[in-house]
């Protein structure tokens, strides 16, 4: 029977195989994941979208995930609470790891205060695939920014849980990259993240 | 102060503005959603990996979101409750949101039930960037490939909720495309999927 035959070749159909690597061939660069980590206002958003710049430039393919693409959407639904801040950054990393696979570079941008949800995201992928870019700021420097008034707003008692303020931020051990984001400028600050991605092959001048 | 206007500096850094649009002229082609529904063993996940491959092979930048990569990952919290159904097409719809504005043609093969949870995901997208693809194929047919056992198991009682069988399954009132599993050969499913995206102006051969 001839339809049961289309039925069939359907169904035994050899699994196509674009896989990351074959993505990474046609991009001309490997993917990664960049992790930019620092206090509220320490330009870990600024840092990021000035690396996608000079990455694009480059021909490569990126992608910034920060507070404007997430929390209004996939992480609509969570809050500020310590579980809410665990959930976020897992639906993050997960995402992350999603475009690692898809071929994209992708840089996210989150306070991710703590150490465990951070390694938790290079667990799931790989010393090779997550760089860990601290963004160091003191609070002090953050503090007089303050750009969004939230700092603010946490010192008069508004916000509760902020990071730095009344809920701790864990320095990260051993990032791959930390940019002094109070002193350096901010093209000293990518540059080091670029030279990093040449040093470990991820990109090509 | 040298160091207050580095400071300064960062602050008001012009963000940079890598858009979709840049991400689209430098890949070639436009980029949207390709929604993949209907039954289970319908064939959405083989049509939209064997779509894929073609898409690669015209070097268009793509990616599949499955059961594969996000039932274990993303959404590995829920299960198949009505609510957790729910959840999991928003959170798949927020990233498909996302691949989109990165300029990746996205290709998601979920069951995908009812009707609101899809035409959320237009929604929150719109009627240029969501394809909806109609897999057809009778629950018959469905049910004899029965490729993963799930029917079987569903019949004697052993998965709760199963579409089609006690679980409704809302068919799509008007998808951009129906494709006839039960009788297409998949090459042919495939080269109406492509023929499409060459008429709407997304890629080109």
């Amino acid at each position: 029977m001839s339809e049961e035959k289309k039925v069939s070749s359907n169904v035994v159909w050899h699994q196509a195989t674009v896989d990351r690597q074959a993505r990474e061939t046609m991009n001309g660069h490997k993917s990664v994941i960049l992790w930019f980590t620092g206090l509220s206002g320490s330009g870990k958003s600024t840092l990021a979208h000035a690396v996608e710049e000079k990455l694009h430039e480059l021909k490569c393919r990126t992608y910034v995930l920060d507070g404007d693409n997430i929390r209004h959407g996939l992480c609509g639904d969570l809050g500020f609470s310590d579980q809410d801040r665990v959930e976020n950054i897992r639906r993050i990393g997960e995402v992350a790891k999603l475009f690692l696979e898809s071929g994209v570079i992708s840089l996210t941008a989150f306070i991710s205060p703590f150490r465990a949800d951070r390694d938790n995201v290079r667990h799931i992928t790989s010393d090779e695939d997550f760089f860990e870019i601290y963004c160091k700021c003191s609070l002090d420097i953050c503090e007089s920014r303050d750009v969004k008034g939230l700092y603010k707003k946490a010192r008069a008692g508004e916000i509760k849980e902020f990071t730095g303020i009344n809920s701790p931020y864990e320095e990260p051990l051993n990032p791959e990259v930390t940019v002094d984001t109070g002193t350096e400028t901010l093209e000293e600050s990518a540059e080091k993240v670029l030279n990093l991605l040449i040093e470990r092959g991820i990109i090509q001048r």
